[in-house]
């Protein structure tokens, strides 16, 4: 778990990811995951990724910044690689944030 | 982890709820989040839930039925609690989904 990221204030691009992982090439997995959310943080319009347990979001400035990281050539390696080895399925569902809120506890 | 919601076809509402946990009342905490899970449930235009370590996302037919049920009693009796034990801090992002794809491996 990566915290909260810090998004500017709407409207941006969420892309939410979740997969029901195949338990294969776990150390793969890792590795990979490491490696996408560095080379992802290096990409025009990125603006912060949030994960858990097999549900990521990434958060993007314009769907054609989300469109542009999908064919980054590392990244559809990984792609192809999560459907041969680490993945028996996912869903990718590309949403616009349209208002957001959060909370912090006030300092004692 | 609770798999992959099966949602309709796009447009439909997502809510990302990121928290980074307190630690406090680990036993509350769990207890509480089976209970709201399973009285999303029955809310009018409940789609689903996936859920990971520190982030969930619920989907709804409409942007009112997310209103609606941020504003359930036991709920918000939850919200509280929450804020009280649960979290130093989270935040909500209310997203219209567009589009959406998946994949599963095919049968061998």
């Amino acid at each position: 778990m990566s915290g909260i990221a810090p998004t500017p204030d709407p409207p941006y691009v969420a892309v939410i990811f979740t997969a029901v992982r195949s338990g294969e090439d776990e150390a793969g997995y890792l590795e990979a995951d490491a490696a996408m959310e560095a080379l992802a943080k290096a990409q025009p319009g990125y603006l912060g990724y949030e994960g858990g347990r097999g549900m990521t979001v990434s958060y993007w400035a314009t769907e054609a910044d989300a469109k542009a990281w999908k064919q980054v050539a590392d990244h559809l390696t990984a792609q192809r690689l999560g459907r041969e080895r680490w993945y028996t399925s996912y869903k990718v569902r590309v949403a616009t944030v349209d208002r957001d809120y959060g909370w912090s506890r006030p300092a004692p």
